[in-house]
């Protein structure tokens, strides 16, 4: 691989500047030939640069302000001038990095790639991605809360986005593709999904399209990219996170029972270590809005420094691959075949 | 309690009429006053319960035919006539029982359901329940898929209804109200939801309504009775089903992983065996279409003993509670608030 520039807010997350150059440092170890304009208060992050030995590939972009984690999109937007976050994406525009990663504010941060980095043409809404554990390994869903809800055309758009990225990211030559609803019979669900799926079915979009899933299949690993609308994809992401936390936590008690359980869970360790592993999510840390002009990353705020690094992987894989390209074909190809003017009856 | 007759689909569920049998066998024996009243094929039956020693408290309604679990709803409706299912359903009109269940067909059930109970006075559409495991015990979802979509009106009968039902069912006398959403701000979300929040906030309802409600904290135990639309509410489920499941399989590799794993496991037994249980499904079996002029409860088709004695629970629970009445006076709260002609703006 070529030499890489990636653009990092260093002021966005909860525990930022360190966790931030902590994941740096953990990227860079992993002998990636890729450097970093960082953009932040540049007295508080020259020490940790130089603290950590990351002198030679960091470069300090110094902006004062910092987008507060609570400040609303609108507001956040109109003093966007100054902020870490605003010169992060500037970067990501102008050329001087192949992506950008920030653990700021999510709504903030939407906004300004929006108005930054605008929508690529032939896309409608862009849509957030996250990255989901399963049986399989990982699937990506799609949207997870950039919109409220989305109609057929809509959900073809992030199919096409979304398999131009399971294939970036998870190095899949031919992704497969669902469309998240209630059943798996053909005439189940709202109108929108029944014709999103009439068409993905039906006509030739390059698409491994493997009909409906329900949101059990996710997990399962049923396909590699699920298709839903933002309000749905969010509920949905949110209660799988609620739900490993309250089996974790039975599991917790479980092996805390009894002075017997600590000794089984002390001698099961190394099988428990690696549970610990899989249910970690920094392993699977690191957003990204598809469908504008240039690639930004959000990571979790309260990710560590291995999920800082995993989100700085996704925002290399991804500055790397032809995502940008393949997607741009794909929507050219859903115009052709004149996808937004039918009705599910029509 | 006085004596209570319950209406038992006999043929329904997988593996039906045995599974049904053990679970009013082990019901049977926790001592309640509660006579069946069970449908289908009489001969089948009848040496089932003999064999269990149940002849007291079973009478059989001989019915030769069974809904098939995959049959359309509309086609079961269309050959209701002589299946067990459908006899069930009338026992509970006729009054010859004060509550029903069933562990077959969903779509048939509830089809089934509206048709012979019909709707009470004041709900424009019934919703589906399902009791939900969390970290302060159980709480309630609804709807989770008797229909596509609902507007302020309709989740707003939902609160009132699955108020009313948490009550009931968990015996607490403020059930706690939270509407499912993509974030805890006031402004967040679509229409409906905000239009339902506004006016379950500022509305003399006799409902404790909590505010917004995220995916995680359904699992958190947030609230007592959770409420969004039939498709939300039926992804978030089958999501947690799924998590729920993978995070198992983990738990399961992490404890077999070795023979010092496996040694370890044994020595945690009891606290394993507690989590077992607690990950069980069928200490939460039982799913009811609130909304009609008498009780059904659907049990999981592939319920076992344990599972369809809860189903059997939950039905004698509702059957002796105010429920229908409070729901009664609950909607004529509604209605006299005028409530059904609103927009988010006016």
């Amino acid at each position: 691989m070529s030499e890489l520039t990636l653009s990092i807010d260093a002021m966005g997350g909860d525990a930022a500047p360190d966790v931030v150059l902590d994941g740096i440092q953990q990227f860079s170890e992993e002998g990636k030939d890729t450097r970093f304009l960082l953009h932040g208060r540049q007295a508080e992050l020259e020490e940790g640069i130089t603290a950590r030995g990351l002198s030679a590939i960091c470069e300090v972009c110094d902006q004062p302000e910092v987008v507060a984690m609570n400040a609303k999109p609108s507001s956040a937007l109109r003093k966007a001038k100054g902020t870490s976050m605003w010169s992060m994406i500037e970067a990501v525009k102008d050329g001087r990095a192949a992506a950008g990663v920030s653990a700021g504010n999510t709504g903030a941060l939407m906004a300004m790639s929006m108005l930054a980095l605008r929508k690529m043409e032939g896309v409608h809404r862009p849509a957030m991605t996250a990255v989901w554990p399963t049986l399989e390994g990982r699937c990506v869903v799609l949207d997870v809360g950039a919109n409220l809800d989305a109609d057929a055309e809509q959900l073809i758009e992030f199919a096409v986005m979304g398999e131009s990225y399971a294939r970036a990211v998870f190095g899949k030559e031919r992704p497969t593709v669902g469309l998240l609803n209630i059943g798996a019979e053909e005439e189940k669900g709202p109108d929108a999904i029944r014709l999103a799926g009439e068409i993905l079915r039906n006509r030739d979009l390059g698409i491994d399209f493997r009909g409906y899933v329900e949101g059990n299949d996710i997990s399962m690993g049923a396909v590699d990219v699920v298709v839903t609308d933002g309000f749905t994809g969010n509920v949905a992401l949110k209660t799988a996170e609620g739900t490993a936390r309250l089996v974790s936590t039975y599991v917790r008690q479980a092996l805390t029972a009894s002075p017997l359980s600590k000794m089984g869970a002390l001698l099961a360790g190394p099988g428990l270590k690696d549970l610990r592993k899989k249910m970690n999510p920094s392993s699977v840390n690191g957003g990204v809005l598809l469908g504008l002009n240039g690639v930004v990353v959000k990571s979790h705020g309260g990710a560590d420094a291995d999920g800082y690094a995993t989100a700085i992987r996704l925002a290399a894989n991804l500055a790397h691959s032809n995502y940008m390209q393949e997607v741009a074909t794909g929507l050219v190809r859903v115009s052709k075949q004149g996808i937004g003017s039918e009705s599910v009856d029509g």
